[in-house]
């Protein structure tokens, strides 16, 4: 099992809203758990401004290094959109006019009475050579070229867009965790965290402390493509927190 | 004022919980508004996980094109927390106990009478070169190496280490931003958009689109390091919204 592919997926998010703080960034937790879903790993995320060149340099260092690149953001219909372009320019070609995203675009507009214009008709470019991904909620597609799939922004758009690849990307086993949460400080725990990760094959223990209801503690979070190692690893470290004198829960806390 | 130095930061977040969407980040957002504070600009994010390899490539990769380099994740007692190590190795230099750090570690848990074991102690590994950022929070510092701010991942850590070093970092200005609102899809005020950010130097504008209260609409956010220049660009947008005919508010919607 262990020396079974490990599919590994990039995301870039493009904007500028991100880097100032503006806008909370919502798109790398949902597409980190969809990935994970099709059996791919989120390996890597970077946060670009809204810059030509800046997208294309990140889009062409990642889309070699992984399975998939995935892009969020700047594919409406306003200027500072220029998504498409710069992933045109990293690709070295052109961008056209796509008729099946225009006739998409004819459609959604016509059945509510708004003109088509010139600038709603930019979301109908695409690189040369690229294909459409359905976007069940607001019309514009979004674009797949190669292994990239760039994905709108908004949020629920990005979402109903992946839900449109749900299952179409080829991928390997999810990952799967286990939870357990102790009432530990993390320093108090952290030899045997460190000693029931050795003793269990293909897991990795993470481990995220908390404060709540006036208690100090941590969540241990025990991932693997094994189902039944992670189990096993949480169930011996379950016996361990608690053979220590610790209140600890499976599920976490 | 065009010409005059713009300081940039990137941020390394260091995490597998981030990329796994278990957590949601918050340090994005909080370092990014706070870095404006100091009249610097977050340029770039990377999101790496747990791997001493990624976090090295990723933080010699970024600390050389930034003014500065924050990183968040990792800093803690458990076998997880390998932020120190690789940002050591990164810069080619060992990991030593910082005096000063374990003198701190020894006054808090004193203080608590809790004993100060093996794995608390780890939090005073630094390496070797750097000197300390103070964390009014929880005792464990951050670490400042070269141009590097080595912070907490718990969000509300990191921001006491972000208030400790507060005026402390050489910057700019920072840059402001005017919001303006319109009841108005994206799509029928791109030109209107492009054309005022054309007749504005030395501004961006760049457009959300939402959809509150059964309503369609977008807020337009211009940024610029000079506010005269915001301000006069934000009430030539209103000017020019109201006067093509739509709803449109100072101050967003």
């Amino acid at each position: 099992m262990q020396s079974q592919k490990v599919w590994t997926a990039a995301l870039v998010v493009i904007g500028d809203e991100i880097l100032s703080g503006r806008t909370q960034d919502k798109n790398i937790a949902q597409v980190a758990v969809w990935l994970n879903d099709q059996g791919i790993r989120l390996a890597e995320v970077r946060v670009v401004p809204d810059d030509p060149r800046r997208i294309a340099d990140a889009v062409n260092a990642l889309r070699v290094t992984h399975d998939y690149l995935f892009t969020t953001g700047g594919i409406g219909p306003t200027h500072d959109d220029i998504t498409v372009d710069s992933i045109a320019a990293a690709f070295g070609v052109p961008v056209i006019e796509h008729p099946e995203a225009r006739r998409i675009l004819e459609d959604y507009y016509a059945g509510r009475g708004i003109a088509l214009t010139e600038s709603r008709l930019r979301m109908a470019r695409v690189p040369q050579g690229a294909e459409l991904i359905a976007n069940p909620s607001s019309g514009a597609p979004g674009v797949k070229i190669a292994n990239v799939y760039i994905l709108a922004g908004v949020p629920h758009i990005a979402a109903s867009m992946l839900e449109a690849l749900t299952g179409t990307l080829e991928g390997g086993r999810p990952m799967v965790s286990v939870t357990v949460g102790a009432f530990s400080a993390e320093s108090d725990v952290a030899d045997l965290l460190r000693a029931t990760e050795a003793a269990h094959a293909g897991v990795a223990i993470g481990s995220y402390p908390f404060f709540k209801d006036g208690r100090y503690g941590a969540n241990f979070v025990i991932r693997s493509e094994d189902s039944e190692a992670a189990r096993g690893c949480g169930d011996d470290l379950l016996h361990k927190l608690a053979a220590a004198g610790f209140e600890a829960r499976d599920g976490g806390i």
